[in-house]
């Protein structure tokens, strides 16, 4: 039985979950690439094991010829959140405010392939991945007690990862994350300022300036952000307006795979198949046309551990400069075989 | 050369010191207590080596009779921050904010034993490394452009640390961390609305509720908090309202070394030296005085990785009860040898 508890000191919210404490662990063993099997049959998310998660909420075949899948999403069997509580506000005049911990905790498997990372994958592959995220995230908004809906995704080990077999996950809550609060205060506080999104200006403004831009097509810019805040921070930013992932055109969605696993790949060609996370920030499910806030998908890599001083103060010590990062993620684009990064060499 | 520069997303400030990445790393060998010699002839912070530091700014002397030290500090050698630069705001109507990385780094050597953790040291000891986080702290304060001195320690590799010896750091910065920023902005509100201290108000909830308090002394209290952010994390409080750790009174700094001491020592023995992050959460050094914060110490195991869902969101998953863990700390103080863990037998 998990509960939301609130941190007075910061407002912050905290889901208590000590069953979470009981989910196996196959870290920390440094496999990579070609030490992977493709199949592993003590692997709950490989094929021919689906009977070891819960039952699927959403399954995309593999092709209509055959029942074989390309993506499972099914309940996380060790939920942070519980799906059928009361959301009990408890907030009856208590100096501490809790909530029963209600919400969606998910897991997308993203291919039945236990060694097929992301970056690996064809661009058909990961748009199938995208578009079951799409397809779940807007599921689930429908209910109204979730204000918010966070996607991301764990590689390797020191990303916090507890299995090998490539997946995504999904959390959707009663609550908003006080990360996302302050940049929807953020954002608003600036259109209310200028009257203009605050993602568009500063996309045109790293557009023109383009040191930090790593690829542009014709939906999307892929750049190092000017205050990275770890080397190779990545961000994917739709150049049309919308606040929400949810309401991303169903047709952008090849588009993106494409610059995603190229932005993946060359991070993986790059760094050596990096340990990394990737989040989708989107608004919250009641503000999904909002003029303020604009989606998009930050990829973190973890070459280095978060210390003392960033857990302690929220300042990041970054030890590059995006310029030079992003630089060399299109030295590395360009030197790719010709049918590879496809999305990297095409013109915005 | 480093830089601030402000996510224009969420305006947190991001140190971007490429210096620093060419630090030496001794990590991550995995060695543990027994292992680890007293002296290395490598290790810049044992005795003997005191060449190899950048000159010291503080030295405390192991007694009057000898001229060896018990508590060194010194500038970083890999500083994220210039001391000389100018505090050049930045500001000038760019789209993007920065500042030049002004500031200041200090290492604090906490002993000359190279294997000393400070859960083994005699409380005489890490009343010193107290007294020399205090000295350096109300020395730095003087610099009117440093605006936040944060004083932290990582212990162990997963802690983010790159040397085993014994050591803290302290970070001076002409910004205020966003994180900081919003602790105080909290407590200002609870002290605009309800005229009294937030941490005031939460140690008297803690202490008459009891069941998540580990120790309590004549002037501190030792608590796992609320909504912790991750399983043993354990809070440190002075009772009586103080904003700033500046301004304790060095005559409660042996007090306090003991509600320290017995709590790192509790964790080494109950979680077999776990990796952690200590900081000290203190005031701004312009509102020292103030009547709505309230400084404390926190004390973070890192027992598992920050995952995506915590980078994405800020939202955390807590895979154990405060009030579980809090009386396992207590189970483990009262097991403790008859001279050991004196403070947590005490009556507050």
């Amino acid at each position: 039985m998990s509960e939301l508890r609130q941190d007075p000191t910061t407002r912050e919210w905290v889901i208590l979950a000590p069953e979470r404490a009981k989910r196996p662990q196959q870290g920390p063993k440094k496999k990579r690439g070609a030490d992977i099997p493709a199949w592993d049959e003590k692997c709950p998310f490989c094929l021919g094991n689906e009977g070891r998660t819960p039952p699927e909420v959403l399954r995309l075949p593999l092709s209509k010829r055959t029942s074989k899948w390309s993506v499972r999403v099914v309940p996380n069997l060790y939920s942070a959140l519980n799906p059928d509580g009361e959301n009990n506000k408890g907030m009856s005049g208590d100096f501490f405010r809790h909530r029963e911990g209600i919400g969606v905790h998910e897991v997308i498997i993203e291919t039945p392939s236990h060694n097929t990372p992301m970056a690996l994958m064809p661009y058909e592959h990961v748009e199938e991945v995208l578009a079951a995220y799409q397809q779940r995230y807007n599921a689930l908004k429908a209910n109204r007690q979730l204000k918010f809906i966070t996607i991301f995704k764990n590689h390797g080990w020191s990303s916090g990862t507890s299995l090998i077999h490539p997946h995504s996950q999904l959390v959707a809550t009663p609550v908003i994350a006080t990360f996302y609060n302050r940049k929807f205060d953020v954002a608003h506080d600036y259109y209310v300022d200028v009257a203009s999104c605050l993602y568009c200006d500063l996309l045109a403004e790293e557009l023109e300036r383009g040191e930090r831009i790593v690829a542009e097509t014709k939906h999307f810019a892929v750049f190092h952000p000017y205050a990275s805040h770890v080397p190779y921070e990545t961000w994917i930013i739709p150049k049309e307006h919308r606040a929400s992932f949810g309401l991303s055109p169903p047709t952008h969605l090849a588009e993106l795979a494409m610059v995603l696993r190229d932005s993946l790949l060359c991070l993986y060609r790059g760094l050596n198949n990096p340990d990394f996370n990737l989040m989708i920030d989107t608004s919250t499910t009641e503000d999904e046309k909002g003029p303020f806030y604009h989606w998009h998908i930050r990829i973190l890599p973890r070459l280095s551990t978060v210390a003392g001083f960033e857990m302690g103060s929220g300042i990041h010590i970054t030890t590059a400069m995006p310029e030079d990062t992003a630089a060399r993620m299109k030295q590395i684009a360009n030197s790719c075989a010709g049918g590879e990064c496809i999305s990297f060499k095409q013109e915005g």
